[in-house]
């Protein structure tokens, strides 16, 4: 039996009347989304088509919250207390599982975006006040973090189910943080560049740094993204070759057994 | 064995530095709060909080959605489509629920505010979209509607359980609308008016109207206002008479018996 | 020498990450830009590199003021008093001119958005609001408005330079509004199709309606379309043509002579 | 001869249904208001009203721009690239313009709000941006900007009219930064401590640490505070004091004589 994976995509930022993505054909390719709650992008509408798409396209639910900076999607690090972070999550949380319910299905994953989530990899507090939100909503909720990050210890500290995800086309530095974006390198532009970084990873067990260090993690989830013609054909090529040797699955089927996946 | 009422009261309706009403006052003299859910008023922190102060005095949680307008304070109609007024109720009933559900409660009923609700009494289409959405979400959600207006029309319609107010401090036109803000005598601003216009209504078992007829209905619940220290008073007021006859009592449990209150 | 003629398109609706319309193609076919200011599309940055991209094409800026509606850009009406449209409009209009005077310019028309627009088109108390804002700024700014509305003609009652526009891709109803969009017919999709329509009612002197009735009516600029690959060969077409007959010029060229064009 | 001194206060912060502050009566006593421009308080309907209140009262209008945070009252530090900046105090100052220029009035002065006027005190860069942006509007505008900050000096530098001005109720720590509000003694909350504050730094002409140090520096203007009953009878008490010994005049006063004050 060919072992479980699970492809992630940040879905839903359009916002109004203005359109950004290929929803429709990620959705084809992932199997968990992480939809925008209106904080750095899509608004109630988009949110409840999003969801409907998703769940027509047999692909879990996930909230990703944001700080409120909708000018700046959500890119800038904007300086919040604990319990506001708290705060924010619930609300972004409860407003996408309104849609969610709406439709006779539940949020089954979080994910943050952008700034916030680039901070609580880094940074244990605000890391802890999203884990907590997250729990303090339900508890089986999974967090979907970035492999070997404060925000996946949070996870785990807060006893919640943590899918651990690593990025196709990014780069990493040898403490496990992804390249900065200035960087020469950072960010991958090429499928097969992609796919062999990920093989890579999948093989060795870990995080592979651009220093050819291997940095050992189990690792739940590719994120994959979908602005842009090469980002779909990207993932594209990724699902065709992981299918072969991964059942590929929405997160919720990896924990379903009750064991680490 | 005194009969049920209800009295109900908008709180909830701070923003960021900006406060609004007395919300621990009022806490005191109603059984059921309708939170501003962030489109007229309230943000993810004040929500939080106005739920975390509800559930301490044993109030129940009602969302009070809106349109989105901020800086109108939801007061003024705009025009939307039914498919966008189903999205807006669910995000904000969804968004007040994360709060809930991190306190272990859940939202009871559902009550719009200011102008979408003032058009929903009216426009049949607007009201069954409104109705429609809180369903969608949880069928056992109770509506919060004017009695004898196209609101409670559509909750009866869609077999939502569905609680009838009156406003203590509005006049009531002949055909069961309240008279507008801008003509004389709309609204009462006196706590002994305010009493018998109630009491009148209770006693006549309908809407008292400014030219002396009763329009029979069932009432189960009192919209009382917070803002200034004279509604407040006013509110004791009607808290202090009205206790003394009826059981005072948060709307599920009006409805808890399965039959209607 | 050839009559003086304008070309004036919508810009300046990118917001954030979200991109609309090919702004710089378009910037080459018009000599006045109608810049979005923030309320319905249109961030600080996105408008100040709109005025840097508009003065470096030799076209004239535009405020393009709306009612405070990101999320459904501007094309929603909602109910406000004129009070609080003054103040949108001086709002929008100043914080454009922000931009403009940094680079040494000045805003010299508005042009309505959206709803805005069409109420105002309909509505003279509306109207009013807008033109008596646009003159209390500044009485030299120019009023761009559809031919025949109770917006132009609430310019021409202020004493505002009032340039009457009409669109290349929309019928007209006999009592000289757009045929809604709803409408069979409302919007012209081809570029011949557009051609001919302005070149009728160019040669006419006047609006020609879809029932084939002339509403005669000084006209000073075309609006063209810039949203999609379709709109801007639409405008190219048109600049291409009108270009042997007309001068096509600023808005404030039009005025300069100090006679109504 | 009296000395020129000027009386600063932050007004306009109300927005939309909710009240921030008592602008009339802080209106009789500075000389000089910091204005609200939308992004952290303050609407479009406000700004307006608050200007025609302070032409009325014979106080010079100066811009208070902000990070955009209306939730966050302006007070959180948002990671912004300096072209941001530039948009967004161009913005701001252009929006109140429009009011002041519908009066015939002008904005005479900048100041910038919370948490941009806090970086700007400490980073270059930022303070860089905030006076470029000032001049490319109009470089006889006034920057207003703590004594011995960042900001002070990048008004100096782009060789804007800087005034300087010291807190009246804040305590100083020894390299010229406000003591921050978590420390004890941060804020003084008497009028009679503020007042002997201000004497005390007038006398020594520079700012008084609470180390008891003092950092010379020209001192052209007090920051009052109007928010709660207390702060303004403290604005009274400095006003009815300060009055013996100086002119207190609106800001360009100051300048008028094109000697640095």
């Amino acid at each position: 039996m060919k072992p479980h994976l699970n492809l992630n995509a940040d879905l839903g930022e359009s916002f109004g009347a203005w359109r950004m993505g290929d929803d429709l054909a990620m959705l084809q390719l992932v199997q968990s989304a992480n939809i925008a709650c209106g904080f750095h992008a899509g608004d109630a509408l988009v949110m409840r088509q999003t969801v409907k798409a998703a769940l027509q396209a047999g692909v879990s639910l996930g909230a990703h919250p944001s700080y409120p900076d909708l000018q700046g999607f959500g890119r800038r690090a904007l300086k919040c207390s604990a319990e506001e972070i708290e705060a924010f999550v619930l609300y972004q949380l409860g407003a996408l599982d309104g849609s969610a319910r709406a439709n006779g299905a539940r949020v089954t994953h979080v994910k943050p975006h952008g700034a916030l989530s680039n901070e609580a990899c880094r940074d244990q507090d605000l890391a802890g006040a999203i884990a907590r939100a997250v729990k303090a909503y339900d508890a089986r909720l999974i967090l979907l973090a970035p492999a070997l990050s404060a925000l996946a210890e949070a996870g785990a500290r807060e006893n919640l189910p943590t899918a651990l995800e690593i990025y196709a086309d990014r780069a990493y530095e040898d403490d496990g943080q992804l390249t900065p974006r200035g960087e020469e390198g950072a960010v991958l532009r090429d499928a097969q560049q992609s796919l062999a970084h990920v093989e890579s990873m999948l093989a060795a067990g870990g995080l592979t740094t651009r220093f050819g260090n291997i940095l050992p993690t189990p690792i739940h989830s590719i994120c994959v993204h979908g602005d842009g013609p090469e980002a779909v054909a990207t993932a594209r090529a990724l699902h065709a070759r992981l299918a072969q040797r991964f059942a590929l699955a929405p997160l919720p089927s990896l924990f379903a057994s009750g064991e680490t996946p």
